[in-house]
């Protein structure tokens, strides 16, 4: 194989997605994957199966690739240091990733930056946690995602779970939120920043079902804040590739941090087919430090809505039935098995009409998940 | 490796980007590809090394496939016809490639259908060529491409190295026209077509060198003239994916058929960043007998330059210096070795201001190319 441009560790449906930028740049990655046949091994011919926490399993896949970048927070900060000493640069580097790997770290340098977020405390006991207060949320620091790691609880009783888990632990205020938000950024190590439209993410189940973009009826002025500080956290943080800044909008009109996330998202999906330059193009561009593309919207509404395990198990075989239904609703599959609740695709539509696009994108996902028409 | 959706036959750019909407629509192609390391064989892992031109290397690769299709029109009828014989889905078939493969044959079935060509007859002698008269076009009427094996005759002594050829030759009148356009469509074996915007091509040396949609000024009796006729060849050569019909507008203001492409086409590769589907996707989704997407152009204008080599080598290098000059051009490389007026990759601008949008993307490839900024 010839050298590749790039390393992309984790091989999930977010590195499968890289993949097809790459190829319009004529970029060549060279893939870690977790097993034979997963989603992004499908499609990137460069691709080693191993452990992503086996420090010389890294070595082996970075040897000659000058770049390195990831599906996902996983790795170990140690061993991302290890590869930035013997000359990888590691795009996001563990320095800023650890912010996206430990949410009591994050809570501590987001106050550092002046970030509004939820009051929040660590939590060792149960006596830390009636001192915080209830209701609170309380998240494991670590390894948390689609809702797994984070408990809603009213009383010390509710919290069983989470202290049996015995891992470090955070809580937080129980927001009144209006809704939620996310602000993508791209950024490259030469510190250009490219923001996108703010987008609404509709979550069930502590899973994103569905984004829409832009977010309908956001005041000018939050819109503007939610790109400000997503832009000031990828820069203080030296951020490079895709941040997405998770958000709350509370019901009197703040904005508050939620999650950071550091490499292409589930709620900047959409920009595959609704914006001038896709999220993965740019995670690409700005890894590799290329000029950041166009982040406008390609048409006044676009909505993705993801595809999660239900009832249809071929979904290849529904191919057909969506694309009759909907032959303008563009179909992302990513090659996984069907189990209930996984992310198996997503599906986006766009135009100009909100309830017309929302309606196409949900029943062609819907036909999807369930295969029963709406 | 799992059972493929579809095997393409070439290993070119148009199996490349191929490739593109097969991880997006979830489809697995198995290529077979000319040699180790060509353009597509560099972004599908599933793929043998052969000669398309042994039936036994066909044989092997689309063994477990259920359609066939193609990067290129170079595989032999009688093979197709073997492998259509032993139940593989040959799309385009055979009896439809034929008109595509050789151009005598071509301009008998499209006078037949009534479509308008040039005055043409099939020349095996320098008497024959006398009685065509002169100014005529020569062409061997197989294997030509990018204006080899076409000549301009003003008299008997510019034949000699057309006659030199020793292959079947058909005269065609020189046409006086205006400009070239392109009508492309998708079909499916249902019977399902689309008709993409009908562009114009401009050629240098025999080579498309820019493709603007849609064609300017076209007037839109003759766009919709242009539209029938290619859905009509598509439909009754029963082609199945995309046909491009190549046509003159002549000065007098008639549409003249000048050669049909049964693949994705040059003049076509706008649609990746410009239409609402590909002509790449919806090629895929006709070979495969999936409903057709919509062929609209998502700006008003697009424009597509290739990228010829030149006198820069490392495309991969400069890719840098055209972002940097253009950040909102889409960049398309096909990963292929520079040699001096070879399609190495191509650039899509689109945007409201025509002017605007084909100085933006003649720069970027001018960058590609001669390395000069203009």
């Amino acid at each position: 194989m010839p050298t590749p441009d790039l390393a992309v560790i984790g091989g999930g449906q977010l590195a499968r997605m890289m993949q097809q930028p790459a190829i319009a740049l004529g970029l060549r990655i060279r893939l870690l994957a977790e097993a034979p046949g997963v989603s992004a091994a499908q499609v990137v011919p460069d691709h080693v199966v191993g452990d992503y926490t086996d420090l010389d399993t890294l070595r082996a896949v970075v040897a000659d690739a000058p770049v390195v970048t990831f599906d996902h927070e996983h790795v170990p900060s140690e061993h991302l240091q290890a590869l930035q000493a013997e000359g990888h640069a590691c795009r996001p580097g563990p320095h800023a990733l650890l912010y996206a790997q430990d949410k009591a770290q994050m809570r501590v340098r987001l106050a550092e930056l002046g970030a509004p977020c939820p009051r929040n405390a660590p939590i060792s006991s149960v006596a830390d946690l009636e001192a915080f207060g209830f209701p609170a949320v309380l998240k494991t620091t670590r390894g948390g995602y689609d809702g797994k790691g984070v408990w809603v609880v009213r009383s010390a009783a509710d919290a069983d779970e989470a202290f049996a888990a015995d891992r470090p632990l955070l809580a937080e205020e129980l927001v009144d939120f209006r809704r939620e938000l996310s602000a993508l950024v791209a950024r490259s190590p030469s510190g250009e920043v490219r923001s996108y439209p703010v987008v609404e993410s509709r979550q069930v189940g502590g899973v994103c079902a569905e984004v829409v973009a832009p977010a309908p009826g956001l005041d000018a002025d939050l819109a503007a804040s939610a790109k400000a500080l997503a832009e000031q956290i990828a820069t203080e943080l030296d951020v490079t590739g895709i941040l997405a800044v998770e958000l709350f909008e509370t019901t009197d009109g703040r904005l508050l941090v939620n999650e950071l996330a550091m490499r292409p998202h589930n709620t900047g999906h959409w920009s595959i087919d609704g914006a001038e330059t896709s999220q993965f193009e740019n995670h690409l561009r700005g890894v590799l430090d290329l000029p950041l593309g166009c982040t406008h919207a390609r048409a006044p509404w676009a909505v993705m809505v993801n595809v999660l395990g239900g009832s249809v198990d071929d979904l290849e075989a529904q191919r057909a039935v969506v694309l009759a239904a909907e032959p303008d609703v563009k179909v992302h599959l990513y090659g996984k098995a069907v189990k209930a609740g996984r992310k198996v695709g997503h599906v986006t539509a766009y135009g100009d009409d909100l309830d017309d696009v929302l309606a196409r994108a949900r029943r062609a996902a819907q036909l999807f998940t369930s295969g029963v028409d709406s």
